[in-house]
């Protein structure tokens, strides 16, 4: 039995060890078949990442999927079933690193769009396609420097589809219409080590840190909504001391992490944290990382017409949620675009015998293409 | 020139190599020149620990001389400008690992008494000496276990001056009267690892530990009185967390010291810990070391002889301090002896070039034997 086109795809790009960063040829292989579609190629190579942007049309509305080609890597060899990079269809299920994550959607959406555009050359808007490979990595060179490049000639998405496995236990019963924002402080509090017996002659900071931490951890960020369980704090790392019962530390290492919601905004969560430790007159230094901003895509015509054509595969609405950890699309959701993440089933991705259902890829083929009819369609 | 008996004597016992919890043989030369005064010697072994306890007479009140033969390590012996086993006498200093910790005082000690014996060999009451050489180690076969048997048998010290360089200009111008009290508590505050991105699946042990440490930071423990500042609480070692930011911690290690004055026991200080992790309904365990109860000798006549010994040597009055660290004086306490240190100047022990002046192991030795006229002589 020859195998269909969206298999034959998925199967060419996990033949390719693109083991994050390195792309292993499988953007050209996409670039390939888009260029025979029309799309104009445009590759962006930053540091060690290779990415590509690729557009059919130039009318609004701008709608992108968005992808990476890099994988994490096998880990031992020996725990593998099948051959990491050799993909291998056994029980229906198609075996290989990145079957799931995400090269299945990348087949995926190639071939909806190869059949999209044979029904609608003429289609309305514009069809782009942002691929990274570096989303497993870093994520700096990626992504988000595509979408820098993008907003600095005035070239924003307007809808995107993540092809993030977003599937819990049937590929389509959960879509992503959002993710938690998060944001990681640094902070180190200053005192002055000294010897225990003599308490007058030292500062202990953490004596002085903890009214004000514990209040931090005490505060009510915001109440979530509908989509978003309220902001939580976190203190995920907290030391201090030599080890020795005798020495009163001179510094005390603090750690905390917001995963915040669309009630908050990372500006507003470092006032407030700044107020709090200057109100205890802490003696610090904070460095802040942001991960993330939140980001919801709670109606617009992209969720209506990924819900409709989820439905019209599944014959059941998929599950809108926020939930689990970072993606790709907070950088996308930056420029203003409606973001919907759909994908694959998620239970193997990162773990050895990486696996995707073959008739999964064939469901989602048809939602990728259901959507697109519903948004471009004439 | 011949050395003078103490000078002598300290270079004896600086020459044995009794680094803790050795004794090589210090204690035997003490025992003979305390037997030729006919005290009655009792070698006291308890494990890796040899300890003596030498007693002249019979009647109350009995006075005790407590000290230690052992010494710390050399350390670097590049470091040291003399063999810190050979001892050397240079611009009137004697150098030598134990001249000031304490072999000096051991050879004040012994001179002392025989030259009041020469004098009062019908003394009054009993004079004593309780020697260890565990004293710069674990301290547990050390002075403990003879007190532990003196008191055993009924044989309470009624007071003791101890050897330890009190001083810290010049011999005689600090006496210590007292130590504060030091227990230490290590608490482990149970929660329940989890994923940073699902708090309601963890219980950060830190958030729950925070109020009830800021609260045992916050509070005065008690106001000190006219020896003793007030007791101190201090955090010198506090730890959680995995090293990743994501990961909500499962526990959080909390080390507290207290320094504490006559005005608080270990036992009232436990119970007040307790209510307070209690009342914010903490899961842990907490597991308690007693480094020594606070002692006080502020009046009586061992107090009044010493400093009347000391005013007559140096012409001026020492000064009364409770400073410092523990010494083997709170084991001494607990038999509820009368409890003083008079020692050489600190400045130089446990460093290298340990040193301590010729001229002060003298005047040691006077105040001293002026000390013993004021308590025994009939």
């Amino acid at each position: 039995m020859t195998d269909s086109p969206v298999l034959a795809l998925a199967k060419d790009l996990i033949s390719r060890k693109s083991v994050t960063p390195e792309d292993a040829g499988c953007q050209q292989v996409m670039i390939e078949r888009l260029k025979a579609l029309g799309f104009e190629i445009e590759v962006m190579v930053f540091e060690d990442t290779t990415n590509f942007w690729a557009r059919r049309g130039t009318q609004a509305p701008l709608f992108a999927f968005a992808g990476h080609t890099d994988v994490v890597p096998a880990g031992n060899l020996d725990h593998w079933d099948t051959a990491p990079f050799e993909p291998t269809v056994i029980d229906g299920m198609l075996h290989g690193r990145g079957a799931a994550d995400m090269k299945g959607s990348l087949a995926c959406m190639i071939v909806a769009v190869e059949r999209f555009i044979a029904e609608n050359p003429d289609h309305n808007g514009s069809i782009a396609f942002l691929i990274t490979s570096d989303e497993e990595g870093p994520f700096i060179n990626g992504t988000t420097r595509v979408v820098d490049t993008l907003m600095a000639r005035n070239e924003p998405i307007d809808m995107c589809i993540v092809g993030e496995p977003s599937s819990t236990n049937y590929v389509g019963d959960v879509v992503k219409n959002g993710r938690r924002g998060s944001i990681t402080g640094d902070l180190k509090v200053k005192g002055v080590q000294g010897h225990v017996a003599y308490p007058h002659l030292a500062k202990n900071p953490v004596h002085h840190a903890l009214p004000a931490l514990a209040e931090l951890a005490a505060t009510e960020w915001d109440k979530g909504n509908d989509y978003f369980p309220p902001t939580s704090f976190q203190i995920p790392n907290l030391h201090a001391g030599t080890g020795a019962s005798n020495v009163v530390p001179g510094e005390c290492d603090v750690q905390f992490n917001f995963r915040f919601s669309t009630e908050l905004t990372d500006v507003a969560i470092k006032e407030k944290v700044h107020a709090i430790l200057d109100k205890h007159a802490l003696d610090y230094d904070l460095k802040w990382t942001l991960s993330g901003h939140p980001f919801l895509t709670d109606q617009g015509s992209l969720l209506k017409s990924v819900v409709s054509g989820v439905t019209e595969v599944n014959e059941e609405a998929p599950q809108l949620l926020t939930t689990g950890g970072t993606s790709d699309g907070r950088f996308i959701a930056r420029m203003g675009a409606q973001v919907v993440e759909l994908g694959p089933v998620n239970a193997t991705i990162h773990k050895v015998n990486e696996c995707v259902k073959v008739e999964d890829l064939e469901k989602l083929t048809d939602m990728y293409q259901h959507t697109l009819n519903h948004l471009l369609a004439k």
